[in-house]
């Protein structure tokens, strides 16, 4: 397992008011730099440190170069009782995929069902976030967005699909809910960043190098290489990972009138999205399927906890290793860190003293520890 | 590659003509028979011969053991504006998607989205049937079901889940609709057993042993071992491969009712389902999306055409072999085996002709070739 070895741990309120500021900062108004905040640390609290503060700066990039409008109208320009189509107006999509959820989750109650794709979209975090939302509710979220192209398709040397992720969450009764929360390709970006920072090989099938051809270097992606779709190789079905992140660019870009492909806008600001652009922005795609729409909640908790009750007893290949119900992790995660703190590497304290810097935003904290 | 040589090709309106006789034999009226063989030997045209009349002895040992009912009342027990729960009565899985998508399709038409959750069902054959029936309809289809324990969840040694496929289907315009329809597996069971019939190695990533290693024995499965879930290792995703399992088993068995994990009836009769079951025979849930209820459909064929024209044209690692948009060489098979005719394998010809035998069908047209 490739890890990097976290510096420090920091106070979650201290993080929370740094991050709250730079929205701010950037013209966020009060209840959207708080929502923005919590998306952001949601990622921190569950472990997924790639999609936390560590992005924070990023955002901030995007809007210096007018491509993020902090003081967006999100507009329904499509409904039906069941579904519509927001145009974020370029909003964050940490906050464009809430209101987005909000809107599926009302649908639902009104009509068993709620769908929304959303057009003119930035990066929206991690999809859990947004799906759990929903599964609050007594309800069966999904939630998925396209991303800047970094994945090749079989048989392709070209990076034509985001990391395109999807992520189903399912309230349970005496477990913390089911979340699928995963990237369409074998390995998200993130792991090959810290491979990158650590300057480690990583395991064959993760990469590809600009010619197609399957690599060991973390470096390859910046090099003109691809990462490969979940299956690794044809034979081991990464025609299906593929397949799986067309559904999610489908959806999210096709769909909803947003950009698709290569067209998806990067998420690093110093790059430039293509032009002429096949839509608007980047685009999401979320859901909620009322639980009682199908069959009594209660009944449908019993049996949920029942299902994780089986996987968790299944018999185990090496007796130390327990079988890992989707989620769990993550959820173990947050209620660590909601007491211990939030640990950050050294090259993310040293990116939010920078930023803190450059807005006068004060950075005292992070040298408290 | 592993692929069987086909023996002899057939005339597809004997073939139609054979299995609609089995199905009346056993009890379907003339509309379900028609639409029963219709189901399967669209699995056949594909080149899904796993799914084909390959399985129609299968269905008819089901029905010799009471355990699928061949004059079903299909019955909605849940419903609400965009879902419905049907009790599919033990019909034939080929009977009740089909019927479970034209409810999810008018409900559609209603309010913009339908979804259908199934219970007391039985094996439904392919899902880009179902899901096609959507796509017609210019509606976006999801077809999912559970199926016969054969895949071990990553760390485990038991087999808990089935290969449970997923299949979406989008309507597109100057090309055939875009069809992912895929084992949630590495490998489907379909491929392994050629594997067994010409006692070839597998490659090492596709079946666990039953002490859980990784073994290129294709008679593993059959002695105590198990199909891997997508991604084949935890290093290569295969965590990602059960959640998306999971979320098959969860859609189609926890929420409609029907059994999930290891309680899904196994489709070979000589298996007995545990008991007491945890719900009613086996589940699936279809969807239909209509693509107006988020975007004019002329704009939408438009992108969906763009799309497939981009990935088409994107950079070969190797000039000989093309990018395959999903669903591009089942429907050229489809339209290869609409003139040539369907070619069966010496296994399945024996095994239909010994089922006419013993139902007094005749099987001359078997013969002639």
């Amino acid at each position: 397992m490739i890890t990097d070895s976290p510096v420090s741990y920091f106070k979650f309120s201290d993080l929370k008011s740094f991050a709250e500021q730079v929205f701010l900062k950037i013209g966020c108004n009060t209840d959207d730099a708080q929502l923005a905040t919590s998306v952001l640390l949601k990622a921190d609290l569950r472990g997924i440190d790639s999609h936390g503060l560590a992005r924070l700066s990023g955002y901030v990039r995007l809007w210096q170069k007018n491509r993020i409008n902090t003081q967006p109208f999100l507009k329904i320009i499509h409904e039906t009782p069941s579904t519509a189509t927001l145009d974020a107006d370029s909003a964050l999509g940490l906050i464009s995929a809430p209101h987005a959820m909000k809107i599926a989750i009302k649908k639902a109650n009104n009509c068993g069902s709620g769908w929304v794709a959303v057009k003119n979209s930035n990066h929206f975090g991690i999809g859990s976030y947004h799906a759990l939302l929903a599964s609050e509710q007594n309800m069966i979220g999904f939630a998925i967005t396209n991303a800047s192209p970094l994945v090749a398709p079989t048989f392709s040397a070209e990076r034509l699909l985001g990391t395109n992720p999807l992520c189903w969450a399912f309230p349970a009764g005496k477990y913390p809910p089911i979340v699928i929360d995963m990237a369409t390709s074998t390995a998200a970006n993130g792991k090959l960043e810290i491979a990158q920072r650590l300057n480690k090989p990583i395991p064959l099938g993760w990469v590809q190098d600009k010619m197609g051809q399957v690599t060991a270097d973390a470096h390859a992606l910046k090099n003109g290489g691809a990462l490969l779709p979940l299956g690794s190789s044809r034979e081991m079905g990464s025609h299906k990972g593929f397949g799986l992140s067309a559904v999610v660019d489908l959806l999210s870009g096709v769909l909803s009138g947003a950009n698709y492909g290569p067209w998806v806008p990067p998420f690093v600001a110093f790059l430039d999205p293509l032009t002429p652009p096949v839509g608007d922005g980047i685009g999401h795609f979320v859901g909620a399927l009322r639980v009682d729409a199908f069959r009594p909640m209660e009944e449908f908790i019993c049996h949920i906890d029942q299902w994780i009750d089986r996987f968790k007893s299944a018999k185990r290949i090496d007796s130390e290793q327990a079988i890992i119900i989707p989620g769990e992790p993550e959820f173990a995660c947050e209620t660590e860190r909601n007491s211990t703190g939030i640990p950050l590497v050294e090259a993310v304290i040293v990116d939010l003293k920078k930023l803190g810097e450059e807005l006068g935003i004060s950075t005292d904290f992070l040298c408290l520890y």
